[in-house]
């Protein structure tokens, strides 16, 4: 994936509008893209942007957070502790179909003659508006508005607002709305557009061949249905229920039919020229891990019997007054840049919809946009999508760190299924078991505990909320630095250096190394995490201290453990190269040639035997580059270029969790121009659909590394250890960046300019903040204004290549930053960011 | 696998015989072992040892080499280029089952009232003799004689001889032959005994849930049937038919029955006291890739029609003439040791019943004694098996290897699919696809090409057949050596050294590391051979070379390039303590504890997770001492002892390949003790059922260890470039050791004692041979003596442990050997089989 440098979007298609994903069109060929990167959610519910009619998609999904099926894995070779149980998304009943006849004659979008078209993704509104002018076979000019809403207010409902008029002439219009079981096949014209499963890709989810959804329930009565199903093998349960209500001035009736895979109710209106046809249709969904659906039924009836007496309006009100505040703490504003707020405000829009009320469920890799990747949760919530959180809307961030910490149980089970002491959470799951069946790419990433303990401190930190740690939380702390102690080992040649063997770094391509560099530095970090919590409650609250020993079984002698293990961690470090290798031996591998590497070899993983690619010194994202960014202050600036430097001329960013973080570093060493194309990269990797899977679900972890890029990156903010620092480095093309977090309580918002930043406290004390390492006390009285005249090292446009490398290297072995010849290493570059 | 010290076999129940394997008692519960040691096969066909009246038993099998089904490797989470066909030997329809009942009352082995009980594995005669003398319910004396023989001569034969005779009164007598396809489970008994599939092990064959042999014919007229099918998804066919002939003096008729699973051919006798009831039954089969099953049943009919008119003993008399011969090649006698002797005589029986016939066909894992590792072949084949044939039957290990060089297309394919030019074997297939899904443990085993190269040379040099080199088989050696020249690399750091990354060693602890000592040391073999047969075919034949040119597209430069990459290949070597580390990074791995592993968590392999495996010092077998021995010539003696203390105390010998190497390597440096008990516990791997899996089937490449452990370990016979060097090391209880070998044309027979040898030419010219780096040329004139005063070092019974490594590292890391105090690194010892 080389960077992209300019807009990629067709703009007459997708026309710029700040606060609203727009198109202008339908194209049959790009439904699946469509689909994703215009559903609709709330972290609970999701539902794809396929068209109300129910035909011409491509993938139909509804989802609801954590609503799995499981099966048991099968091993074409099996080995001790490898997974068993496979987890698997589900596809919800489809509630979202009204399908539309107009003198019986069907609206398919694929096939119709259609006059105009736009869908509008609100950004604010928080709903998907549609409107679509269509020509019938007998030539009546048809109008079809569309809202359609999941609540961010009330987490179980959705609404689907649905108006016809027939413009010129009068008609019969039936509207026939249903309740579909797509998971188990209950739509006869599915089949048709499904895309192909004969093209391999790792990155799909699991297909089932039989049965999923048994069916438990079926009511109806009046204008509501309600359909309950248990899944065959994890046994949860879910119920969806409809009601209808028809506003219209025709006259018409209604019938209704309800089976086990579909609940439909049909309208017949005599519709009059110009009189619309309003359908609003009240959704509603409820799961469980095991109460029957009966129950569920209940609760679907008094969601809807809530919702039956408030006007749509209102409920379009609520969700706006719910998505103003959201902006309030989230948004981030660039100026000059129209195209690029767009882009933005449609990433923070998804963040919105993949975790306001994921409540005791994690976040995704596809949010609730798409079965990518079967629903799991993967390290992405921790590192790319809590620190947004943790800044802008703590109480989420602290529902997912809770998540995490209710699966404690499983990841000790875990952990002693793998002969270690402590925890060891599941490197990709739903129900927190492993559900990774290719271990060298999952189980072995172990630095999935130190990425959980990472967002766990910098929750605490950010927010200031050390009761929640005190409480329980720092069980996880505990028991990760248990995993570490136990996993790593002392080397037996004396060279008193603790050793970390035989784990997976972030960067897939190459695995089951010794001494990656992420894994140990923020096995470090977690160590040290440890031995603070363990000495602070200690000290501060005796009583919870004796409670947390109860719980653990901790002997204190652990914790001098701990401190001796991190403070003798390897970090592996080149002095000939001046870099830190990936890992104990990355730097004596062949060098792979990306530049000879044709784009239709790409993303590697679909094109080479995972033995070639671990051969070679290739990265499907730096995650030497991402230790850089979260643990910046163990780094000196010029470690950092260097670093940064020979990574990313061997990164391929197959990963889409690798531009945003590239984007970060590059704008702290200063590659300006390079970090702006990585973030334009991520930036539009679903709205442009550059990694080609976006059909699969919107990569969530891209949204929330799109915040850090402007907040971390262009807006250098840092925060370890609790430490507010800034050293910002605006775009040159860039007049202002404007952002808000929220820090201990306290609502900052920052407005960055090329020559001065602002710090506006919108909502409490204020904070202490560092900018270029110089102390400011932010206050509600007035803003603070620093002047801006650092800004760090500003490099050439050249982008490091593997030509470089391999040329210095073949050449005589010598320092690789010497083949960038507009780099003198002899610069007087400024201290960046780090916590000294 | 602690090795053992002594003779582990109950006497009363397998007493010692040295021409045959005796049980003299049915066990219910070990029947499973039974099987497979009591197999009897040539090859081709092998039928497992169950009883004939086909109740009672655990595994009932019977295999026809390389009749497999395929079926698509489902892959948890599948990746480019992983193995796409799975391959499994099928259980070919049984056709050695004759039921017998007695007054309506069945023989059912494991109920009956059993009087008295012996089975006898003829090695002389080649077939199963069994008497029973059973009391029915009624209290009548039944007397069963039985002799099962798959032919030696007739590849496509085997034959039943079931004499019944009631001994002390008159009675009903009736034997209900059968054919029963067990693949697709035609026999409602055999579940009941089945093992248990419930506990976890990787080494078995996977199993079929829907139908494998389509029924394609079923034909039947007079004594005779025939039912053919087709595997459903390979498209194999196989035909097997029968042929019966009642001898007896008793009144009797006779009726048949045929289904599309079964064949009956059912015989009533009116039995009178001590009348006997004789029923030989003639068994053929045929397979093919694709030839219909009506063909096949032409072949079957014709097969059956020349054994119709040869008499029973005609067979048995051929059978004793072709092993006459075999044991004239390939008998090793042990004097003074009838028990070692008996055991040594079982494992050569099983290379004769696992090659003999193999023809066109590979050397399976189990041979033909059941259907462990999925009937595949590995390259236990090369190393392991073909060192016995090269010498004793140049013709069989000829086949073996012309197996190999059909699969050279198949490897080409598979090359480019892992991207590299060459030819990549697979490492385990039955039809040359690679079948092996846990690429870690399989498809990274690239040694497995050198491994075929090794073995082609050896039989070359043995056989002096260059011929077979000219006209083909060198294609060999030069795609292979393309492999390795385009696997390996230069190393950017300028070290001027030839590496190979990211491969498996035989070493299945470890996986996919970077220059594993052993792929190193035989891919620079494989090199050096292609370059020297390139050459020489240039230098005497010009038109093969032109010929081989037109085949291969060989460029004459890429010769230089083998020679370059072979002078430079890195061989791992630690200066510090003296020892070559298994692979680059081994030496670093923290050591693992095997003193303190109970025997419940072994073999390792099904206790612990392979990430947690691969992070230890700890081996499955010891392929650093594996080098030492196939590669002899390239280490000095001081070496070869100190790798051998220091891997044989990290060596769990969870792998049956380990103990016989382990074995090799202790004579000869010195560990003569160790040495006697490594071979014990080989030479009883599976007549003691040491690894628990003999069920399974019989571990072959043990048996072909077996013979190089008596060959090469004690008898100190080295090859390496086609030197025949002899350094012998009797082990002290042994008065005489006796082995015969076929060099060049020439069958030598060698005579060892503890003070001298004698080599005696059989036929032929005779040999050069050296021993002790003294040259003697032999004769058929007379025997040549050679007094022997040399022994090497011998070391005391101590064995080396972890403790004895951990205890010198945690101490001041010095050199390990010293950890061991008997051993003195000062002391002369001498020059060991090397070429120098």
């Amino acid at each position: 994936m080389n960077p992209i440098t300019t807009d990629p979007l067709d703009r007459i298609r997708y026309p710029i509008d700040e606060w609203a994903l727009v198109e202008t069109e339908y194209v049959p060929e790009e439904q699946g893209v469509a689909e994703s990167i215009f559903a609709v959610g709330n972290g609970y519910i999701g539902m794809r942007g396929n068209y109300t009619e129910g035909r011409g998609g491509v993938s139909y999904g509804t989802y609801v957070n954590g609503f799995h099926e499981t099966w048991p894995i099968r091993h074409a070779e099996d080995a001790f502790g490898f997974a068993k149980v496979g987890q698997t998304i589900v596809n919800a009943p489809d509630a979202k179909v009204i399908r539309l006849y107009v003198d019986d004659e069907p609206l398919i979008m694929e096939e119709a003659d259609i006059l105009r078209h736009t869908r509008r993704l609100e950004f604010r509104d928080g709903f998907l508006l549609r409107e679509t002018e269509w020509s019938t076979p007998s030539g009546k000019r048809v109008l079809i508005r569309m809202r359609r809403l999941v609540s961010f207010t009330d987490r179980h409902l959705a609404v689907v607002d649905y108006e016809v008029t027939v413009l010129d002439a009068d008609a019969s219009v039936l509207l026939s709305s249903q309740v579909l079981n797509r998971q188990d096949g209950a739509d006869e014209y599915h089949s048709r557009s499904v895309i192909p499963a004969t093209q391999f890709d790792p990155r799909r989810a699991e297909t089932f061949t039989e049965r999923v959804l048994l069916p438990r329930l079926k009511r109806t009565h009046g204008s509501r249905s309600l359909l309950g199903y248990q899944a065959s093998s994890s046994g949860m349960t879910i119920c969806v229920g409809v009601e209808h209500r028809l506003e219209t001035e025709n006259a018409w009736d209604e019938q209704s039919q309800i089976d086990d895979d579909l609940a439909k109710h049909v309208f017949r209106v005599q519709a009059k020229r110009g009189k619309p046809v309003r359908l609003i249709k009240t959704i509603t969904y409820h799961t469980s891990r095991g109460v029957p659906a009966r129950e569920l039924a209940d609760r679907c009836d008094r969601t809807l019997d809530r919702a039956k007496y408030v006007p749509v309006e209102d409920i379009v009100a609520q969700q706006r007054a719910w998505l103003d505040d959201f902006w309030a703490r989230s948004d981030v504003e660039i100026a000059g840049h129209p195209d690029i707020q767009q882009a933005v405000r449609w990433n923070l829009f998804q963040l919105a919809q993949a975790t306001a009320r994921t409540d005791g469920h994690g976040i995704a890799a596809k949010g609730v946009t798409g079965s990518g990747y079967g629903g799991h949760y993967f390290w992405d919530m921790e590192i790319y999508v809590l620190p947004f959180l943790s800044y802008t809307a703590p109480i989420v961030a602290r529902n997912a760190l809770r998540f995490r910490y209710n699966m404690l149980p499983a990841a000790r089970d875990r952990a002693r299924e793998l002969n270690q002491r402590g925890a060891l959470f599941p490197w990709r799951t739903i129900n927190g078991q492993e559900s990774s069946a290719y271990y060298a790419a999952g189980t072995a990433q172990y630095h999935i505990d130190a990425d959980i303990a990472h967002a766990l401190m910098q929750y605490v930190h950010a927010s200031g909320d050390t009761e929640f740690l005190k409480r329980g939380a720092i069980d996880v702390l505990i028991e990760t630095a248990r995993l570490w102690e136990d996993l790593g080992f002392w080397r037996s040649n004396g060279d008193q250096k603790f050793h970390i063997d035989g784990v997976t770094g972030p960067d897939e391509y190459t695995t089951v190394v010794d001494d990656n560099l992420y894994t140990n530095v923020m096995a470090r970090a977690n160590l040290w995490s440890a031995v603070n919590a363990c000495r602070q409650l200690q000290a501060d609250d005796p009583v919870e201290f004796e409670r947390m020993i109860r719980r653990t079984g901790l002997d204190v002698n652990e914790i001098g453990d701990w401190e001796r293990a991190a403070e003798a961690m390897e970090i592996p470090f080149d002095p000939h190269r001046g870099i830190h290798p990936q890992d104990a031996q990355f730097l004596d591998k062949e060098l792979w040639d990306l530049e000879a590497t044709p784009e239709s070899k790409r993303p590697l993983l679909l094109h080479y035997h995972p033995l070639v690619i671990y051969r070679f010194q290739v990265l499907k994202q730096a995650d030497v580059v991402l230790a850089l960014f979260l643990q910046g202050h163990e780094f000196t600036p010029a470690e950092k270029r260097r670093d940064f430097e020979y990574y990313d001329a061997l990164t391929t960013g197959d990963s889409t969790l690798s531009a945003v973080v590239q984007s970060i570093i590059a704008a702290e060493v200063g590659y300006h121009e390079l970090a702006e194309k990585y973030f334009l990269t991520a930036l539009y990797v679903d709205l442009a659909n550059l990694h080609g899977n976006t059909t699969d679900g919107v990569h969530v972890a891209s949204t929330g590394g799109i915040w850090s890029a402007l907040v971390s990156g262009f807006g250098g903010m840092r925060d370890h250890g609790g430490r507010m620092t800034f050293n910002p480095r605006l775009p040159q093309s860039w007049e202002r960046l404007t952002y808000r977090i929220t820090v201990r309580g306290s609502r900052l918002r920052v407005d960055l300019e090329q020559d001065c930043m602002r710090f506006t406290v919108e909502t409490g004390d204020g904070a202490r903040v560092w900018v270029h390492n110089e102390e400011f006390i932010v206050t509600p009285a007035e803003p603070t204004v620093v002047s801006l005249v650092h800004q760090g090292p500003r490099m050439s446009g050249h982008t490091p290549t593997t030509s470089d490398i391999q040329g210095t290297l073949r050449a005589d072995g010598s320092v690789i930053t010497a083949s960038i010849p507009t780099i003198s290493l002899q610069r007087n570059v400024e201290q960046d960011a780090s916590g000294s």
